[in-house]
C-alpha cells in the first residue's frame, strides 16, 4: 500500500506522483489531463508562454480533466544586458547555426502579466522554480485557496520556502534534468545528490517534500519515500509518453539503449541546466565568456532551436533530460501510471 | 529480513555493509577489526602507506579479528611533472601556510611495492579505485583466493571492470566523500547522483553492484537495495566512530547540527574529491593553473595538512565527507552496526 500522506490530501489527488512541469512544448494539455485523470498531478510549464496562451491552455485543459494540476512558472531575477552583448551572441549563433531565421527579435513576457494570468485562472495548484514570487501575488494566490509548490536544490533554500508558507516543496535533487531551481547560492555550488537532499530536507523542515531528479520507476519511487519524501515529481520519465509533445526525433533518441552523457551547461538559456550533450553545447562552450543571463540567452536561442526542431536536427535542440532517462518507456500515460501505481504496490508489499 | 546476497557469500560477512577504505589514518586497525567483528566488512585505506606499513597494519587487524577484511588501494596513473613546477608549488604552500615543514621531500610509495605486500599477506578481500590493477596483479590475487572489489562512476566504468572479472563493483554516487574514482574520463565529466547510477549499473552488469555516497542510516540502505544494490559502502557514516582515527576536531565538526557544505575540488591531492570548503581549498583555487597532477599535489600538500592536524587547525586539513554527513552519529562501532541492522529489519519489515 502507498502511504497515506499529507501530501495527497492537500493536493486532492489518490497517487503521491507529479508530472514535471516541463516548458517548451512538452507538457500538452492532453498529457497533463491524461496525467491528473490518473489520479496523480500534471503540470504545465508556462514558463515562456503568453498571458493569452496560459489562459488558452487552462481552458484546454479544464475541457480535458476536471481534476486538479498545476501550473508552473519561472521567478524572474535582474538582470543587464546591452544591445552591443546580444548582437555579438547573434552573430555567434548565426555562424554556428546559419539555418536559423536571425532576424526575430527575442520574446520574453512579463513575469507580472503570467501570473496575473495564473490567478485569473483560480488554478487548483501554482508550482515555481528560481525562487518564490512576491508576497502581492502569494497572498492573491492563497486568497484563491491555489495550492504552493516550492522548488529547492538545498536545506537553505527549503529552508526559505518553508518560512514564505509555501505548501509543498519539490526537493531537486543532482540528478534532475532541465533548469536547476537554485536561487539562493550559484546552481553549480548548489548540487546535491537525491541520496543526501532527500533525507536532508525531510529531517529539516516541516512541509511535504516531494523528491525530484533520476526517478523513473518504481524502484525510484519507494527509494524516494524511503529516504522521506511524501511523494516524487518525474519528469523525464513523462517526456516518452505518446501524450507529450516532446519532439518525434527526441523522444526516439531518449528510447535508445545507449543513450549519451548528460551535461550540465548554462549556453543554451543563460541558467544552468542538465540536458544531453551535442553540437549546439559544444558550439557555445567556445564562447563561455559570451553567454549571456537567462532569460536573453534563452530568447536568443530559441529561434535556433525551433528551426533545428523543423528540420529533426537533434544537433542544435535543446535535450533537457534527467539522469536515468535510459528507464524511458515510450507509453501512453494511462498504462504508464496503472502499470507504475501496480509495481509500487507489489514492491512496497515485498519489502 | 536483510534479503540473502550473493554479496554477503562471496565476501563471507553476515551483513551487506562495508565500512569505506579512508586513507590518511581514520581506518584504523580498531576500526577495521570492530567492523568485521560485527558481521560487516572492515577495509584498511591503505593508498598512502609504505609496504612496512602494509604489513603491520595487517598483522594489527589479524590480532584483532579472524573475521574477513578489505584491503585498498589506489591505481596509479601517469604524471609528468618537472622540479620547477614542484618549486613553484612549495613556494605557494610556504606562504599559504607557514607554519608547515616546508623542507619536507614528497613521499610517494612505488605501487608495485604496496599491492605485493598486499600480495605476500594474502588478504581476503583487495579494493581499489581510480583503475584497475595490470593483468599479473590480478592473477596472484586470485590465486590467493582474494576477493575483488572494484570503484566504477559511470556504467563504462562497470562495464570495463566486469570485463577483468572483478568480484563486486563499487558504484559510488555523486554524493560519496573523498576521491572520485573515475578512471575512463576525467572526475567532473563521470558525476552521477545514486538515483541513477544505482539502478543503471544493476541494470547493465551482472555483478553485484555495492552502492556509495550519501549513505549514512538505514533508510539510505533500504533505498539503496531497493534501487538494485545487494550492499552498500559507507565511509563518512564510520568517521565519527570511537575506533576511528579522524582527527578529534573534525569529528566534533562532523558532529554539529549546522555543517559546512562540501565542495568537489582537486586542489588538495591533484585528483578529485569531495570534502568540506575551509581555507586552505579557497587559497588553493586561486592557483587553480598552478595544480600539479595526483599523487604529487597530494604528497607536497601533506606536510601542511599534518601540521594543522597538530595545531588542531581545520582550516587548513583536508576535511573529506560525502554529502550527507550531518547524520553523522559518533558511536561506538558495535553499538552502531547494532542499531542500524535493528532499524534495516525493522524498514524493510514495515514497508
Amino acid at each position: 500500500m502507498w502511504p497515506n500522506t499529507r501530501l495527497v490530501k492537500k493536493l486532492k489527488i489518490t497517487l503521491p506522483i507529479i508530472q514535471a512541469p516541463m516548458a517548451g512544448g512538452v507538457t500538452t494539455p492532453e498529457l497533463i489531463a491524461s496525467v491528473s485523470n490518473q489520479g496523480a498531478l500534471g503540470s504545465l510549464g508556462a514558463g515562456y508562454m503568453s498571458p493569452e496562451q496560459i489562459h488558452q491552455t487552462i481552458r484546454a485543459i479544464r475541457s480535458l480533466t476536471d481534476k486538479p494540476f498545476a501550473v508552473n512558472l519561472f521567478i524572474p531575477t535582474d538582470f543587464l544586458v546591452n544591445q552591443q552583448q546580444i548582437k555579438t551572441m547573434k552573430k555567434i549563433l548565426a555562424e554556428i547555426y546559419p539555418e536559423h531565421d536571425a532576424t526575430k527579435e527575442p520574446v520574453i513576457y512579463p513575469f507580472a502579466e503570467q501570473i496575473q494570468a495564473v490567478i485569473e485562472a483560480k488554478v487548483p495548484v501554482f508550482s515555481f522554480t528560481f525562487g518564490v514570487p512576491e508576497d502581492k501575488w502569494l497572498t492573491k494566490l492563497k486568497r484563491n485557496n491555489t495550492v504552493l509548490i516550492g522548488t529547492a536544490t538545498t536545506v537553505a533554500e527549503a529552508l526559505f520556502l518553508e518560512k514564505k508558507k509555501i505548501d509543498l516543496i519539490v526537493a531537486q535533487g543532482f540528478e534532475a534534468g532541465g533548469h536547476r531551481g537554485s536561487f539562493l547560492k550559484d546552481p553549480m555550488n548548489s548540487l546535491v545528490g537525491n541520496f543526501a537532499l532527500i533525507p536532508a530536507l525531510a529531517d529539516h523542515i516541516s512541509s511535504p517534500v516531494i523528491a525530484s531528479g533520476g526517478i523513473m520507476d518504481e524502484r525510484g519511487i519507494v527509494a524516494a519515500l524511503i529516504l522521506g519524501a511524501e511523494g516524487v515529481q518525474m519528469g523525464t520519465a513523462f517526456m516518452t509518453c505518446a501524450e507529450a509533445g516532446t519532439h518525434h526525433a527526441f523522444k526516439k533518441l531518449l528510447r535508445q539503449k545507449k543513450l549519451p552523457e548528460t551535461v550540465l551547461t548554462n549556453v543554451l538559456t543563460g541558467r544552468t541546466a542538465r540536458g544531453i550533450n551535442n553540437e549546439f553545447i559544444e558550439e557555445l562552450n567556445h564562447y563561455a565568456n559570451k553567454i549571456l543571463p537567462y532569460p536573453i540567452q534563452h530568447a536568443l536561442t530559441a529561434p535556433v532551436r525551433a528551426a533545428a526542431q523543423q528540420k529533426n536536427n537533434l544537433d542544435y535542440m535543446s535535450l533537457f533530460t534527467g539522469q536515468a532517462a535510459y528507464l524511458s518507456q515510450g507509453l501512453a500515460v494511462a498504462k504508464f501510471i496503472k502499470q507504475l501505481d501496480k509495481k509500487v504496490r507489489k514492491l512496497l508489499q515485498k519489502e
